[in-house]
């Protein structure tokens, strides 16, 4: 493989070799699924925004001490990022119930948890995400018990910096998935993207959604809820 | 309510009031349930060798220091008990991939687990009893974290002695499910049943089901199995 050939294609991102082999060019696409693939749109737009605000929000969590694969944005869809490789657990935060732990703990949404909680789900497309326990992590030995450490710790990092700033912008960080991988050196590397499609943002007012929940649940105004959060960021 | 009334009735056993307030009387019935209680029969005899085998194995772990609700079995089919408000967490120790584990995980059944784990759920028939972790039992107040530390330690250590003992009787303890209960000075005691439904028992050699999966499975001998299991405890 060479200079702009494509790496991977995922459900939001095509990924293309740079010619630098720790370097690779991500693509945010239009593209929409939810329900593991089960809903599927375009929805136009939406890359763009995705791509500018996962920039941002890697930007303030890199002045912020928080090691991630972003280097730069080079186009309105088109970021480059550290060749990493990806560890296979979704790392979930959660400050508020909503979505599949409100309806698999039998909680209503909108409640207040006691304590933000980091949960972890086996990214499996074919089993369909399972949540799953540190003690599955160790016997699937998907990632080693000190990185697992290092998840939950720099989830909870994440989680104080970006609910601190969002609710500056009037927006309630309600829960969000964060994915990790590993760089040529073994460092754990925050990565993969940060946007509308991968955190559930609440209006601080009126509790509106302004986030993919407008997808999966035919809410619609969904790319002007993402511009709604990218103008909040100061969008220009 | 007075002595001889019934405090409740599960799926697989009822509890009476007896004169003493501490103390219940536990009677085991021959019915069987499966996922969920979708599946269901009556199986003539299986009452009393769970509560044969329930009782053999609650004063093994008397015997070998393991706190437990068991005070003494008063005829085929009933014990007495220390009476105990369950902790609404199943408690599920693992040896080998099975069952659940094995399909969420897309692991094949029978694979070893490179070290016993303990597995938490949430004890909500509506909810399907859903898999949690002991952050959803923080947040969810199912129990505080000093009761989820000794869950686990005597979960593990029942783990040791069932599994030494059995693989005596050629018997290989795949994996099996724990409840425990609060005392009135809020001790934590094991409690609930020890039994072919709440384990799975596996033939060292040939590998046969020795347990309920003969129930879900369809593979028929069921009681025949649990009474295999109870002749070889020793049973009389």
């Amino acid at each position: 493989m060479r200079s702009g050939d494509m790496l991977y294609e995922g459900k939001a991102k095509q990924l293309f070799l740079t010619e630098d082999p720790t370097v690779v060019r991500v693509k945010y696409k239009d593209s929409a699924t939810a329900f593991n693939n089960q809903k599927r749109a375009t929805l136009e737009g939406k890359g763009e925004m995705n791509n500018r605000i996962s920039t941002f929000f890697f930007q303030l969590l890199n002045e912020k001490g928080i090691a991630n694969h972003f280097i730069e944005e080079i186009s309105p869809l088109e970021q480059l990022v550290r060749k990493v490789t990806i560890i296979p657990v979704e790392v979930v935060v959660r400050n508020i119930a909503a979505g599949t732990m409100a309806k698999r703990l039998g909680m209503a949404e909108g409640t207040k948890l006691k304590h933000p909680i980091v949960e972890f789900y086996y990214k499996d497309d074919e089993l369909g995400d399972p949540l799953i326990t540190e003690e599955h992590i160790s016997v699937l030995d998907l990632a080693t018990n000190e990185q697992v450490s290092q998840l939950k710790e720099q989830a909870l990092k994440v989680n104080d910096i970006l609910s601190a700033f969002l609710l500056e912008q009037n927006i309630i960080l309600v829960d969000f998935k964060l994915e990790f991988g590993l760089d040529g050196d073994g460092n754990v590397l925050l990565a993969d993207e940060i946007s509308p499609d991968t955190c559930r943002f609440w209006d601080k007012e009126t509790g509106e959604r302004l986030d993919k929940d407008r997808f999966r649940r035919d809410l619609g105004q969904v790319v002007e809820a993402y511009h709604e959060i990218w103008n909040r960021l100061g969008g220009k």
